[in-house]
């Protein structure tokens, strides 16, 4: 095979790829040759845009680190990452709707107590979380893990932060009571950009667009039995709720941060102070049999 | 815009990078929304699968140094550069085909005088080099800029050799005089197996492909008033030509590397065993007025 056109050349891919012994792989790389293929050829780049299409991912991967994940981010900004996440969460009506994980979840989080503050001295609004955790039906699934991360005040999570103000914090592991319950105070999120100082950001920039998303808190939730669910839940009004950098936005999964005075809290704590609380009941999607076994 | 089910998606997506200032800027993050998502909906990833490709396109970001170029690697093997060169070298019959850049090339090469052996202290048979570059009608070129790389006897370019071994070797940049002629000594190539120690040898295995490339010298020929020429030329008989892994072969590129013996070499050298010689004589096609004004 030799003396390739710009349409000979698919199919010599394709035969070359067509020897995986994986059927799996088999498929998604046909597929990828396929649409990536017949991409070049809509766009026809110049060799020196080519070269600007390397340049691209290279610089793309080599801002990748432990605690910076410029991919997710270019999956996150092109909405892949949401188009995933819907094709695997399709004709899923009675339990809670799913969204992107996002590039700052740290795994196995610092295992807390229920009613722990996991703000650290980070300064803000104090916010009360409460929640339950259920099956479809509604029935409490005690003992799920509980797993939340969120920003702080000016929108920067733990993990953007290096040197000495570097540790976890606003992120920790909780588990639900045997009434499925759990409950934590931290600090109310804000708006942030999503890290745009690098390729991605560049990107953003040169599609016109902005990089932020509206203030959320991350909830990742397993428990025996069930589909580990992933998702956020926003805050009610926040001015990107329509604009998403990262196409993350469910009604469903939209809730006020109600304001409360200075007074004794829901859990019986003292606040010298306002606060504002969350409270949002999870309901996970139970594994089928057939899934059960194929995992 | 909320609420995006794995249709609604893209189009959201096509809306908000039609911000765009640019409309190649536009063009081309268009066409990538539209292509990528549908690879997407044709594979339907499960969650896992897309933490594989971040994974992999991340240790591909990561495998690119000074002197590795993973992500070229990866568009040479999938047919991408040879698509790219075919789109950019459509309907050019008088002169010299094109080939893939590959990722060894060094800018600005050590510059050597024609007749130099700039072979170092590699071991291997002699070969002779001798060539011309001419405009499309035939015209020699007097002063051509041709830069030439190729593997050892054992298939590695200098640039894969660190530590000691380092050094630019099998590599220089050569002027045509004034009858457009050069010539310059080294050793014969070698097949070799592109750079496999890492995703994309990864990727070929799961592939069922091997990473072997015919033997070849690369050329790259500039002249003013005329397409720079990015070439190979490959060695005749070689087990390789019809499975080479980047798809880089075509026949008008393939030259014997005739065997002569020890004796008076053309250029006047006494060389005391045997040696083979390549001539190859290059035409560079002429910049249109529209391209040179363009550029
Ligand atoms: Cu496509
Ligand atoms: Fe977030
Ligand atoms: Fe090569």
């Amino acid at each position: 095979m030799r003396n390739f056109d710009q349409n000979s050349i698919t199919q010599a891919v394709l035969e070359r790829v067509a020897g995986a012994s994986d059927p799996r792989v088999r498929q998604i790389s046909e597929a990828l040759v396929r649409h990536l293929h017949d991409f070049i050829r809509e766009v026809r780049p110049t060799q020196a845009e080519w070269e600007k299409g390397i340049a691209f991912l290279t610089d793309t991967g080599h801002m990748c680190s432990d605690t910076r994940q410029e991919f997710i981010l270019l999956s996150d900004t092109l909405g892949v990452s949401m188009l995933v996440d819907a094709i695997n969460h399709d004709h899923q009506t009675a339990v809670t709707e799913s969204t992107v994980l996002g590039p700052f979840y740290v795994e196995g989080p610092p295992e807390v107590a229920c009613g722990t503050d996991i703000s650290g001295d980070l300064a803000g609004e104090p916010m009360y979380v409460s929640g339950t955790v259920a099956t479809a039906d509604g029935t409490p699934l005690a003992n799920a893990i509980v797993d939340v991360w969120h920003s702080d005040e000016d929108g920067y999570y733990d993990v953007q932060h290096t040197g000495e103000e570097a540790g976890l914090v606003a992120r920790a592991r909780l588990r639900s009571d045997d009434q499925g319950r759990f409950h934590f105070w931290s600090i109310r999120p804000a708006a942030y950009p999503i890290p745009h100082d690098g390729p991605v950001g560049k990107m953003l920039e040169a599609q016109g667009r902005h990089p932020w998303r509206p203030a959320h808190v991350h909830f990742m939730i397993a428990a025996p039995g069930h589909e580990k669910l992933v998702t956020h839940v926003f805050v009610a009004g926040d001015r990107y709720l329509d604009s998403d950098a990262v196409f993350g936005v469910k009604d469903s999964l939209i809730r006020d941060f109600t304001a409360h005075p200075a007074g004794t809290a829901p859990d019986g704590r003292a606040m010298d102070r306002p606060y504002c609380a969350l409270t949002y009941d999870f309901r996970l999607n139970p594994v089928s049999e057939a899934a059960s076994q194929a995992a």
